[in-house]
C-alpha cells in the first residue's frame, strides 16, 4: 500500500518536474526517465492494489482537446481520477466555443489555467502546445503536451519506453524493429530519440516511400549506434526483442490508390509470430486497422493492451510529479 | 446511515454479480430481481440521507455512448459519483475518433478497459454489448448494456420493475396494462419478460400496426399467464393497476403521414385518470411528446419522473453489485 | 485552513440562499451582495491555501449547455468539483439527444433534477432559465442561470462586481467607465444594476449605434446616480477607476461592414494606459478580439485574468451557499 506520504519515497533517478510543462521528449535526460519509469512502476501497485492514491485530492486538470483522441483523453482523465483529483473534460468540440468567437490559443489557456492547476492539450498544430505553454508563464500551470500534430507527443514515448523496460526489465542491449510507416509515424520518432540514450540497435522496416527521415538516421548514427533499414520484416524478425508496428495513415495520403497499396504492406500475423525470439515484445501505438491479426492477441507476446495501460502508469507519474512539490 | 461494510449486510436473494457483464434482461432469476430491488432501496436510502458512499472510491467507470442518449448517461454518471467512484464520459462524437481511423468495437472496449474498472456501453447495433463484452473476458472489466439498438437495454427493464415494487410494494397479484407502441417499444418487451416471473395480468393497448410482436405475446402465453389485446384504453383502464405507457417513435415510420395519425393516439389525460383506480401508477420511459398531458403530472398517480429517479437507484445498485467483491 | 464547520462562520451580509435558484440581478439586495463577496473571498483563501473543500461531498451538479460556453461550464465544473462535488457534464450537443425527440425545456430538468442536487442552465432563449426553474418547484433543486441569451448572467455580473470590490477593497466612490458595445453587451447592463445599490459614477463611452439601451440609462437616471454618455474613451479615462472593455460581438451583425468599421472602435493599448489612473483596474468578460493588446497584460491594472479566477470563486460561494442549509 502506498500513501501520499510513502509515494515519493526513495525514488532513483532525477526529480525536478514539480510546477514544469511537459512538451517533448528532448527535455528527459536519463536520470529523467529512471525517475519516470519507477514512479510509473509504483503507479502500477497502486491502480492494482487499491485503484488509486489521494494525492491530488481537490487539484483540478483541464483536458483541452482541440481534436478528439478517446485514447488519450481517457487515459488522462482516468489517471488524474485515480490520484484523487477532478477533471474539466473539454474533449469535445472546442471548436464552436470561444475560439469561434476568435479569441487565441494563449488567451484559452490562460483563462482555464484560472480554474485548473494543469491543462492537457491536444492540437492539431504543430508548436502549438510550447506556445500555449509560454503563454502560462505566470501562472505556475504547467501544462502537458497531448500531441501537437506532426509535432510531439511526449507521453506517449514515454509510455512506449516503460512498456520496453517493464517487459524486458532492461532498456540496455536490446534490439527494436520498428515496421510500417517510418516516415509520417510521430510515435516512432520519438521513441527512437528517447532509446538514444541506451545500449539499443535499431531495425527500421518499411516500405521506401514511408522510409525513416534523414533527420532521425542522422541523430541515430551521430549517436553512434547500429541501425539497418530495409524493406523485409524477414531479414530482422529472427534477432528482434521488441516489434514496434504502426498503422499507415490514410490521412497522410492523396492518392488512395497508393494507400491502399501499403496499408497491409506488413501484416504480423501467426506464421511471423513463429519465426520471432520466445521472450519478443510485439507493441502498437494503435488503434490498428489489420497490421497485427486478432489471433495474435492470445500470444503473450504481444503487448499492445499492457502497452495501452502503462499510459495510465506514465501520465499517473507524470500529473503526481508535475503537481507536487517535494 | 450506510456505510461502506453494511450497505450490502443481510439483503434478501441473490448475488453472483461481481464482476458480471448486464446484457440482458434473461440474466436475471426471482432471486436476482429480489436482490437488486433490495439494494435500490439502500441505495435511495442512501441518496436522501447522505448524498452517497464512498464504495467505488477510485474506481473508474466508462461511460461510452456511440450515439447520445442524455437521460440515461446521466443518470450512470449520477450514480457512479454517488458511490464515490469517477468517470470518464465519452458521451458525444465518439465517431469522430479512433472509430473513423477504423478501429473495431472490440479494440476500442479493450483499450478503455485499460483505464476502467467498468464500461457502460451505448451502441446502435443490435448484439453489440454482448460482441463487445465478449472482446473484455480477459480483463476483469464488467460491462453494462445502456442499450444496443432494438435489441436489449436492461437497466431501463430493471428500473421499470423496481417503481412497480416500489409503489404498489408487491410485484404479484398486479394488473399491468401497457399503452402506445408495443411493436417497437423495446422497454415494454424488456419490462413483460422480466415479470413473467410473477403474478402479474397482461393487458396490450395498441393500434393495429403497433401490436406486441407474436415473439413476446407467445412468451406471455407459455408461461400461462392472463394477457388480453386491445385498441380501446377504456376497456382496461378501470382494472388497471400500472398504466405503462410509450412514446410512439417517429424515427420507425418511413410514412410520416402514418406516424402524425398515430402519434396521438392515446393520451393520457385528466379525464381518463378520473376513470382510473385509485392506487394506479402511471409509468412512461420518457421523452414524452404530448402522450401524457402535463396537468396530470399533479396526480399523486403519476410516477414517471419518480421512475426516472430509481433509474439512479437501480444503476447505483448493479455497478456497486458488479464492482464489489463480496 | 477553513473546514466544513467554519467556511460559513460570521459571514457578513444576509444569506437566505439555500434552495434557492440564481436567476437574476435583482435578486440580490446589497445585504445578499455582501454575503456573496464575503464567502467568494473565503473560497479565494480556500483555493490558495488548500485548492479546495469537502462540503458538496457526495453533491452532483449538471451542467446543462444547449450552446457551448468553454468558459462558463469549465468555472462551474470547477467551482462544483473544488468543493468535493461531482458534475454530469452536458456540455455538447444536448441538441442531438432527448430534445431532437421533442423533448420540452421542462421535461428535460425535472428528468435531471433526479439525478442531480442542482443545475446549471445555459440557453440561448430569453426567460428559459425561469421557465425551467419554474418547473422545478416540487423538488428542491435550485436551477442557476449561465445565460439565457440576451436575458441575463447573474453570475458574470457577481464576479464582476467582486472583481471590482477585490481590486479596489470598495464599491462605493468609484468612477466605472463602461467601454464599447454597450448596446448588446448583457454584462454591462447587469453590472450597471448591481452597481445601484452603490456610490458609483457611470461613464458610458460607445459609439452611437451601440449606446447603452433607455431602458438601463433611465433606471440609472432613476437612481439619483452621476451619469454620462460619450463616444471618446479620452474623455474619460482620467477620473476612471474601472476601465470595463466590451467586445463588439460579430454575430449581432447583419451588415457586415459595420461590424469591420466598428469592431476596433477602441483599443485599450499602452498609449491608453498612460493617461489612466495609477490605480485603475481595467476589465474585460472576454473572449477579447483585439480590444485589448496584449501588451497591456503585463501592467499591474490588467485585470481581466483575476476577473476569471474570480468567477471560480464566486461560483464556489453561490453553489455552496444554494446547496448547504445553514
Amino acid at each position: 500500500m502506498y500513501t501520499t506520504d510513502t509515494i515519493f519515497q526513495d525514488l532513483p533517478g532525477a526529480n525536478g518536474f514539480y510546477g514544469q510543462s511537459i512538451l517533448k521528449v528532448a527535455q528527459f535526460d536519463r536520470d529523467h526517465l529512471t525517475y519516470v519509469m519507477a514512479l510509473g512502476e509504483r503507479m502500477r501497485d497502486v491502480v492494482k492494489q487499491q485503484g488509486g492514491l489521494d494525492i491530488l485530492k481537490h487539484r483540478v486538470m483541464t483536458a483541452l482537446f482541440y481534436e478528439p483522441s478517446t485514447r488519450t483523453s481517457a487515459s488522462f482523465i482516468a489517471a488524474m481520477e485515480r490520484l484523487g483529483g477532478s477533471v474539466i473534460p473539454i474533449t469535445q468540440g472546442v471548436q464552436f466555443s470561444s475560439v469561434s468567437k476568435g479569441e487565441t490559443l494563449e488567451d484559452t489557456v490562460r483563462t482555464l489555467a484560472q480554474y485548473a492547476d494543469s491543462i492537457v492539450l491536444r492540437h492539431p498544430e504543430i508548436g502549438s502546445a510550447q506556445k500555449a505553454a509560454a503563454a502560462l508563464t505566470r501562472y505556475n500551470v504547467p501544462l502537458i503536451n497531448a500531441g501537437d500534430g506532426a509535432g510531439e507527443h511526449p507521453t506517449q514515448a514515454l509510455l512506449d519506453l516503460f512498456t520496453i523496460y517493464d517487459e524486458l526489465g532492461t532498456l540496455d542491449g536490446i534490439t527494436i524493429s520498428m515496421v510500417g510507416d517510418l516516415r509520417f509515424g510521430r510515435t516512432v520518432h520519438s521513441l527512437t530519440q528517447l532509446l538514444l540514450g541506451y545500449n539499443v540497435k535499431f531495425r527500421f522496416v518499411s516500405p521506401e516511400i514511408l522510409r525513416m527521415p534523414l533527420s532521425i538516421t542522422n541523430m541515430v548514427r551521430g549517436a553512434g549506434k547500429d541501425y539497418e533499414e530495409t524493406y523485409s520484416v524477414q531479414d530482422v524478425i529472427g534477432d528482434t526483442d521488441v516489434l514496434y508496428v504502426t498503422r499507415v495513415q490514410k490521412e497522410r495520403f492523396s492518392d488512395l490508390e497508393q494507400y491502399e497499396e501499403l496499408k497491409h504492406f506488413y501484416v504480423v500475423d501467426e506464421t511471423l509470430m513463429q519465426q520471432a525470439k520466445e521472450k519478443m515484445v510485439v507493441m502498437h501505438p494503435l488503434p490498428r486497422v489489420g497490421e497485427i491479426t486478432d489471433r495474435v492477441d492470445d500470444d503473450p507476446r504481444a503487448a499492445y493492451f499492457r502497452q495501452v495501460r502503462n499510459g495510465l502508469y506514465v501520465r499517473m507519474a507524470l500529473l503526481a510529479a508535475v503537481l507536487t512539490e517535494r
